[in-house]
C-alpha cells in the first residue's frame, strides 16, 4: 500500500492543470471552446471490482454506472464513452457483455464513440466518460464547518449483496445482489444538486472512507450519527441495524449513492436523502449512535482498488 | 479470431453516432458547443504490445505516442489525457512510468487529467486522448481511383527492434530498438495534410494490413511498389533489401507513420514521403517490384492485438 501511495503522489506532480483537480475529485473538469466537459476514466479488474460468477450483462452496466455515478457527483450531463476492452477468448461472455452494454448506453443515453480492443489473460475493462455541465462545478473540497453532511439513497446494500454473491446458490434476484452488480447513480439528484452544495463526491469505497477523503479535501471534520446512516429494510432483514451492522454498512462499498454538505434548504429530489451529520473544525471523522461515540473503525472502506 | 471479429460487429452495432465512425477510424470525432473534439482510446498489454523487458520509461512513451499518432492521422492537436493504470506492485517500475510518461506529456503538449490506478495481476494501460481539430477531419475512406498512395518516415525500423529487443543482450541505443520503443507520431506531417489527402490513416498493425484497410474502408483496390516501401539505413544494414526483406518490413506494424491518398499537390512536410503506389478501382491489394508481381503475403500485418 505504501508504494501504490508513492505512486499515485508522483502522478499527483504531474496534475499541474486546475482541471486535473489534483486527481482528487470524482471528475476532472475542463472548459475546451464554450463547453465545460467533466471527464472520469475507471477501470473494473475481474477480481477485484467484479466476480467471475458475476453475469457480463451487469459487468457492462456497472462500468457504464461507475462512470456516470462520477458525473452524477458533478452535476454533470453524460455524453460520450470511449471503450478499452480485453478480449479473452470467452465468446458467450463478450456477448452477453454487449447486451450489458447497449442496454446501460440507452438508459444513461451515453454515445459509445470508440476505443480499442486488445487480447489479454486478465479482464481489465476501462471506460472514459465525457460529460457536459453548466456553471461552476461542484467539487468535494467546500465542506465549511457548520454545514450538514447528507447522504442520497440506502447504504450497505451493495456490500451485503457482494457477501451473497460471492457464496454458491445466488438468488440472481435478491435485491441486495441487484444493488451490488446493477448501481443506480443518482443522476438526477446530482443535477439538482449542484448549485445547494458546499462539497459532494460519490460514494464508491464505502461511506466512512469517503467522507474521511471529503473531510480531508475540505480540510474539515465530521461528526456522523451512526444511527442515521439509511439502511434498506433488506438489509435490516439480513443483518439487523444494531452497530455492528452499521459500521459494515457504512464501510462496504460500491453503494454509488452522493454524499454532500450544504448549509443551504436542499431542493426537491427524485430519491430519498438522510442527514447523516455536521461538518466541524478540524481533521478526521467522529462516530456516534444514540449508547454515545462509536470508536472509529480500523478499516474505513477499500483503499485504492 | 473468427470469436474476435464477431465481438467487434457486434460492438459496432453500438455505433450509430456519426462521429464513431462505424469504430472503423483512428479516431472518433464529435463537435462540443464550437469545439471539434477528436477523441482516441489505446491500451497496451504487458506481452502483446510491449515487452516484459522494455523500460518502464518507454512503455509511457509509447501510450502517450500510439495515442498521439491517431490523432496526427486526423490533424487533431492533441489537448488532453486520461489514465487507466494497472498498479502491480513494482515500485521501480511505476516510478520509471511516472517518468517516461512526464517526459512524454511535456514533449506532446498533453495535459493528464486525471484516471484510474487499480490492482491487477496483468499490465494493461489505457490511454484516452482527446484533441481538437478545426474544419473538416479527414478519415481512412476516402481514396478514389486514380489517387496516389504515399507513406511519411521509414517503414520497419519498429519490427526490426522489436527482434532484436527480444534477444538477449539488448543494446538500448540501437536505433531499431529506439524506433521500436519510443515512436515519433508525425503530428505536424499529419496537421499539414490533413487539407490535402483523400485518405489518411496511421500505420500502427503494419503498412500492408494498414493499407488493405484503407482500401476496404475506400472502396476500392492499391496496386504498391515494394521497391519503393521505404527502408532505413539501420534496417537495411541489417536486413539487406530484397523482396523478403521489404516485405518484412511492410508487415511488421509498429511505424507509427502515416499512410495517405492525395490526387493533389503535397504541402510542405517535415518528414521524409514516398510514393509507394496508386489507388484502382476494384477491392484488395496488389504488389509489385522490379522483378514483376509479388505474390500477396498470408499474414499482412497484426490481427487484432
Amino acid at each position: 500500500l505504501a508504494a501504490e501511495t508513492a505512486f499515485i503522489d508522483q502522478l499527483r506532480a504531474l496534475a499541474t492543470h486546475d482541471g486535473a483537480r489534483g486527481f482528487s475529485d470524482d471528475a476532472a473538469v475542463v472548459d475546451l471552446g464554450d463547453t465545460r466537459m467533466v471527464i472520469t476514466h475507471d477501470v473494473l479488474v475481474e477480481g477485484v471490482h467484479f466476480l467471475s460468477s458475476d453475469p457480463p450483462q451487469s459487468v457492462a452496466w456497472k462500468l457504464v454506472a461507475v462512470n456516470v455515478s462520477d458525473l452524477a457527483a458533478k452535476g454533470a450531463r453524460p455524453r460520450f464513452a470511449m471503450m478499452g476492452y480485453t478480449l479473452t477468448g470467452d465468446e458467450g461472455w463478450n456477448s452477453g457483455f454487449v447486451e450489458g452494454l447497449r442496454a446501460a448506453l440507452i438508459h444513461f443515453n451515453v454515445t459509445l464513440l470508440g476505443g480499442d480492443t486488445v487480447s489479454a489473460k486478465e479482464r481489465s475493462l476501462g471506460l472514459t466518460m465525457i460529460g457536459e455541465a453548466e456553471g461552476p462545478v461542484p467539487s468535494r473540497s467546500g465542506a465549511c464547518e457548520g454545514d450538514a453532511l447528507f447522504v442520497t439513497g440506502v447504504i450497505g446494500d451493495a456490500g451485503a449483496g457482494l457477501a451473497l454473491a460471492r457464496a454458491p446458490g445466488t438468488d440472481d434476484d435478491n435485491p441486495l445482489i441487484v444493488a451490488y452488480r446493477r448501481p443506480q447513480p443518482q443522476l438526477e439528484a446530482g443535477e439538482r444538486l449542484s448549485k445547494a452544495v458546499s462539497a459532494i463526491m460519490d460514494v464508491s469505497d464505502g461511506l466512512l472512507i469517503d467522507a474521511a477523503r471529503l473531510c480531508e479535501a475540505s480540510g474539515v471534520a465530521a461528526m456522523i450519527d451512526l444511527d442515521a446512516v439509511p439502511l434498506s429494510p433488506a438489509y435490516r432483514a439480513l443483518h439487523g441495524d444494531d452497530r455492528s451492522a452499521r459500521l459494515n454498512a457504512a464501510t462496504a462499498g460500491d453503494d454509488y449513492q452522493l454524499l454532500f454538505t450544504s448549509a443551504r434548504p436542499l431542493p426537491a429530489l427524485p430519491c430519498p436523502v438522510s442527514r447523516i451529520g455536521r461538518i466541524l473544525s478540524g481533521s478526521g471523522l467522529h462516530l456516534h449512535d444514540a449508547h454515545g461515540p462509536v470508536p472509529i473503525p480500523e478499516r474505513l472502506g477499500w483503499e485504492h482498488q
